[in-house]
């Protein structure tokens, strides 16, 4: 039998970067297409965010260069602000590290793991570092960065200063990589970056394709997105660890500062009900008659903590007082217990709604200019909803797009979280399954599968409830469910006043051409018959046929705004 | 327009464990069922690894209490082999530390990631630290561990020590959790331990249910597996990453050294050979007419590297030294490009298959220990297929159980990963395919839906590749999904023997029993007729019947031995 000593003498302890290096998959390193995807969305979603953050049009240029088989040079352009030449080690060499996680805001990326991740992968296939050029409007920082895979630490291996009289700003890097192909299938780079382009119209996309080819996404958009601001964490959307966390690492003074400041919608009067609302509930909990307790308990649910405060004499007072001192305290003295006892009485509390200034959706009109611009339709609509809330206190926005013919074949569902195009797992997101409850018929949508109709959804959280890993897939909550529901029975609504007025000057079209085609054999029918001129016959039923069956030569900008 | 160094004001560093509390979904904290079921997967599979390598025959006692909605206390005792003091804290409070991720060893876990993230899901979910007891002989340890997730770092909140009179090695944890659920199904605790049960017939596992009752999977194999074994990284099975790592870690004193060292199946001699072979693919590149290239370069994929060189004249004795050299440096100053030259060698020639002595099936008599012990089947077979490659130089093997009728009631496909059951994402795995791909027809199964059939797969290798993060899945391998076929086939030919003759004597039993139904009035009749006493020609015929429809009236012990 061996011994527990000899056992454990091969203890290690391994990297961050070692652990994804084994488990690259756990990253979206899986397949060799979609590798390839998966570090394009990582720098393509870097550049998005960054030139969001500093308020710059994106003008984003994607290069693929084969060099080999299955071995291919990337390269990812921008014009966003750069990257300060010490942070450069950090962002592309280190996992883990990066400005988002610790915010409550809504971004692409959040991880400070994607970018790094890339190169990791890159270094792990080619052995080659990942050549980085970026200025921040100086001197312009041309470096070769390599991940320790062992420290998790970025190292450059190379690096050269140029001068820069132009003044330009931006940052390209460049990844050499074996063991991908790039194809251009549905999860392939073409079509994230196709579907990227129409949720980002104020985006210049181009991509040369490995054959040389130039794609060009252009911009439709001169509206630069307002940058994405923080939300403070509603008390509704907080798990008691979150409190507890929230408050060790707290600099502020005392508990009460603490939640004033960094809650949204509460207020010292809040506190003072929270106050209340506790220790009303260590009363209850303290009352031994079962009955009375229920009672009392059910009258805190309807809100009413005073008369519950009452219902124990002169007890309540004392218990309140020692209750405030937690609020007194400094917050990094907070117990777990009290911080679960904050949230149990936030549960029974009422609170405005979450803030959702921080939401920001593609909005309908640049959807309408995406879809439009890039799929050429002869119909598009858009509906972006009004922000709501699931979970109690996380706030979400649901945003649908339809385009309706013209160049588009075949239906397809485009899903978006936050703008980045999901393209894995469709089967499992309650995008595919709210799109797919629809009856599609009432909207006068005969067979969805072969309708040239092209859905988009896209779901806007600062917390997408992603159902795995990968994050290609919305999870199935009633609340996103029922508003993805609302918005395409509102968008298909408009569609199918569309198609009703098409369908039906089709139909009008068709049947005056039937009478016009019989015209000539009436009109010389009638002429025999009654002796007038042919001429003058047939002038008269085309008279009679064009006041009865009025063709409603009405424009597509028309039937839109009809729709309206 | 924001300024670069503004946007880069909030870069921070996150702790791993940071990263895995806002991801917990990734180690399989997604659901409140299955969140439970992988606490207990993480507690036993330490149990049974600890146990396995050294040498003990492992008693689990898994406890689950209810302590309020949603609310469990859940504790896991084995008597393995107990953890050293220093241990604890980053046995169960660092996340990345462990024995085994550097090793090519088969084990149940890998990560040194499971128990730790049980921890963090137990203090994320209650707030409350896990307790340790554990003994390596000596005396007793008790601890109550936390993690500091900003750092990545065990924090023992409170030790005692207890004298240990009796000398009780082994270790019980006690994590308190919130947020999960314990329900009796396909996902669930009781379920896992069933399935573990099965494939670990050496292991008494039980398990107190909420409700206060004892579940017992006995032991039924008295024979403790081998613990596992390293095996050595096989010159097929390696990336040019794997090479350039290894080297750049090796304390070898050449190239020469590590190779021989360091992988398996490379001698002295196949180093020479990998000089050759070098050599020539450099020689051939540097050809510039394409034809002689590639007739050159067929020669090689031949084998007949002699007579490629001999192709170049004196030239290749000069090259040949220039290779040779890299093989007396010193393994760190091996470049990459030269890791490269290495691999494209390494796929042209040809070596021993990968050694198998470190694969640990569960071997078939125990399968049918297990399946019999739990399952209390009419009819149970097992067979264990000898260890294949895929990959090239990966090596695996597939075992596969049949139990069939007895208790069983409806079909089942339990699948396992080195004896760790699988229980979700069960549509995506390999097993699931080759399962369903067999026509079970043929083997007397009518409908493998309604038949009384519990077909167990598994799949053991140091390598098991898994489809996705979760691990809950396998992916669909040509090399894996024929041998489970192949298992399979051969599994249900047994059945279908067995069958055969069980259903032959059902069919028998059934024409006797008819026959002698009808026998009272034909021998009346006859009895009529002929004069004869009814009671004779009962007799007769009686006799008769015997005679020609012979009941076999074989034991279900028989009926095994004709199978094989």
């Amino acid at each position: 039998m061996a011994e527990a000593r000899d056992l454990f003498k091969e203890f290690k302890v391994q990297s961050v970067s070692e652990f994804f290096r084994r488990n690259a998959a756990m990253l979206g390193y899986t397949g060799k297409i979609r590798s390839l995807t998966t570090i394009i969305h990582e720098a393509v979603t870097n550049s998005l965010d960054a030139c969001e953050e500093a308020g710059i049009l994106p003008y984003i240029r994607v290069e693929i260069e084969e060099l080999g088989k299955e071995h291919y040079k990337v390269i990812v352009e921008d014009n966003g602000p750069g990257i300060p030449e010490e942070y450069i080690p950090h962002v592309f060499g280190k996992m883990l590290a990066g400005t988002k996680a610790h915010r409550n805001i809504q971004s692409r990326g959040q991880q400070g793991i994607g970018i790094s991740g890339a190169v990791m992968f890159a270094q792990i296939t080619s052995g080659k570092a990942t050549r980085v050029i970026t200025s921040t409007g100086g001197e312009i920082v041309e470096a070769w960065v390599k991940i320790d895979v062992q420290k998790n630490e970025g190292k450059i291996v190379k690096k050269l200063k140029h001068p820069n009289p132009k003044g330009w700003r931006g940052t390209r890097i460049e990844l050499e990589v074996k063991d991908v192909k790039y194809v251009r299938s549905k999860q392939g780079v073409y079509w994230y970056l196709k579907l990227t382009a129409i949720a980002n119209p104020h985006a210049h996309i181009e991509l040369v394709e490995p054959d040389g080819k130039l794609v060009v996404f252009p911009r439709s958009s001169e509206d630069i997105p307002e940058p994405p601001v923080e939300m403070k964490p509603h008390p509704k959307g907080v798990m008691v660890d979150d409190v507890y966390t929230m408050a060790h690492r707290s600099k502020r003074s005392s508990v009460r500062r603490f939640l004033v400041s960094e809650f949204s919608r509460i207020s010292d009067k809040k506190v003072d009900e929270l106050i209340k609302y506790i220790t009303a509930l260590r009363l209850i909990k303290s009352e031994t008659n079962k009955e009375v307790k229920e009672k009392l308990y059910e009258k805190l649910v309807s809100g009413d903590v005073d008369s519950v405060l009452r219902a124990f004499g002169r007890k309540w007072k004392k218990e309140l007082e020692k209750v405030a001192k937690i609020m007194d305290k400094s917050p990094e003295k907070l117990t777990w217990h009290e911080a679960e006892e904050i949230v149990e009485a936030f549960k029974l509390m009422k609170f405005l709604a979450p803030p959702t200034h921080g939401l920001r959706p593609i909005g309908e009109e640049n959807i309408k200019k995406g879809l439009t611009s890039i799929l050429k339709p002869e119909f598009v609509t858009a509906v972006t909803r009004a922000p709501r809330v699931y979970a109690g206190g996380i706030p979400f926005q649901v945003e649908v797009g339809l385009a309706y013919g013209g160049q588009i074949q075949g239906s397809e569902i485009l899903r978006y979280a936050n703008r980045v195009p999901l393209l894995f797992d469709a089967g499992s997101c309650v995008i595919t399954s709210a799109v797919r409850s629809i009856d599609w018929k009432r909207y006068k949508i005969d067979s969805f599968d072969s309708a040239p109709l092209v859905v988009l959804v896209n779901v806007v959280s600062v917390h997408v409830p992603y159902t795995s890993t990968g994050k290609q897939s919305i999870a199935d909550i009633d609340e996103i469910h029922n508003e993805i529901r609302l918005a395409l029975m509102d968008a298909a609504r408009r569609l199918s006043f569309y198609l009703g007025g098409k369908f039906r000057r089709m139909y009008q079209v068709k049947r005056r051409k039937t009478l016009e085609k019989y015209l000539p054999e009436i009109a010389r029918s009638l002429h025999i018959l009654t002796g007038e001129p042919e001429e003058k016959i047939k002038e008269y039923f085309l008279k009679l046929i064009e006041s009865k069956i009025e063709v409603e030569e009405v424009s597509e900008v028309e039937a839109e705004e009809a729709e309206a």
